[in-house]
């Protein structure tokens, strides 16, 4: 394990997955149910190239470096500060061969990576659709949750241009956003396949949404089962209990709040 | 009440709702719990002229007659003999003067109703998209499952055709046609605005959807809590024998495999 130096306000946690590390910022950037659920999501081989496009923290990058046998993982954040603490998060784990975090704009990924270079897309985009209410357009919170720097129509364009043929792409995002990501995905030639809706419990409506893609696939949408994430006593569902332990989180760490990116 | 002709295996059932009856036909055509829930799901306001595209045993038009103040239904139906006999459970119901079964291919609907002139459409339409396995082209379960005589795409552009700026658009499907129905719903201008997906039980993923649209609407997709038919006694739940109840409907009388159109 390397030393880093760690900022103000800044705190290291363990992910208790291989010895995995993570810094992360209270105040801030601290990764979130989101990213932990579209990492168990995504189907990673073994020798793959993954691309994350958003990265905050460098959750996902850090997760499927630790539970796949992926060749290498490039994950793209345009913040410089949130990409220089996602590097050090890397450094701390001696991770620099496998993860690379770019302080680069999502939009320039297909063209760095190359078109048609890529296995895997993995993305936690911003949610909300910016319809010009972001006053200061550098406040970080507003950069990770509002589509300020880039639109979901730039993600799915740009992950459909850096996949190879067959290659997948794997979206976390909110279902109010389901037509625009179905309609922009058919429209970059990245067929929707997949989804799984995740409940707050089981008698109410999807909060979240997981969604695959292949670039040139043929038209086939399966569902997986709801994932339920509170049962009825507002306990985690044992499913949920399972992927954090997958993903090697205690669980009762997550607080309400705390998903932050 | 009119006194009308039976056919062969033909069958008059009580829907118990404003004294309503309906034909049917046990070896073919009897309507299942997708016009049910898809009459349920339709908002009618009064005075709407409303169309259904592929009606079947004209079961949505009834329904909808009986339980809104809509001021005319207007149902295609593209196979005689079938259009034929709806015909005869609106004659049975005297309901000439609001419902009117058109034995028309509905790909027609829209020039035969004028652009931008009704109200709502509902539709059951064909579940299967059809990739050339049909090999008798006027089977009549065929038609009225597969995609012989028209295209998802067709319903949608028709719907979107005839239906007034801000009009509504109400579908049953299945929601491995979800991309379809969000693709070519966005590229008509029919905008998603609302979904339900209806589960067996609270664990499984969904088997039926039911999708609105708006001629003209902004994009904000909306959720509804899932429709759960059967609780873990295997029994239907509350909220299904209220669809059924408010339909007029004996719940008891549906039987699994009774689905036929």
């Amino acid at each position: 394990m390397s030393e880093v130096e760690l900022k103000a306000d800044e705190r290291v946690d363990d992910l208790q997955l291989n010895g995995l590390k993570i810094i992360q910022n209270p105040n801030g950037f601290c990764f979130g149910i989101d990213a932990v659920l579209l990492s168990h999501f995504a189907e990673v081989k073994k020798g793959a190239d993954v691309v994350d496009l958003g990265t905050g923290t460098g959750i996902i990058p850090l997760l499927i470096a630790g539970k796949t046998e992926a060749a290498h993982i490039t994950a793209f954040e345009i913040q410089p500060e949130v990409a220089e603490m996602a590097s050090r998060s890397v450094a701390l784990n001696s991770l620099e061969n496998r993860v690379t975090i770019l302080n680069e704009d999502l939009k320039k990924a297909s063209i760095l990576m190359g078109k048609s270079s890529v296995d895997v897309v993995t993305s936690n985009p911003p949610y909300v659709a910016t319809t010009g209410g972001i006053k200061n357009s550098e406040d970080k919170k507003a950069i990770s949750r509002h589509e300020v720097k880039c639109t979901l129509e730039d993600v799915i364009r740009v992950a459909a241009e850096m996949l190879k043929p067959g290659g997948s792409f794997y979206m976390v995002h909110r279902p109010m956003r389901l037509a625009d990501a179905i309609y922009y995905m058919r429209q970059y030639k990245l067929e929707p396949k997949l989804i799984r809706f995740v409940q707050p419990t089981v008698d109410k409506k999807p909060n979240i949404m997981l969604i695959k893609g292949v670039r040139g696939g043929n038209p086939e949408l399966k569902f997986m089962d709801p994932l339920i994430v509170y049962d009825a006593d507002g306990q985690y569902t044992q499913e949920i209990f399972e992927i954090y332990n997958s993903a090697g989180i205690d669980v009762f760490d997550k607080r309400e709040g705390s998903d932050e990116q």
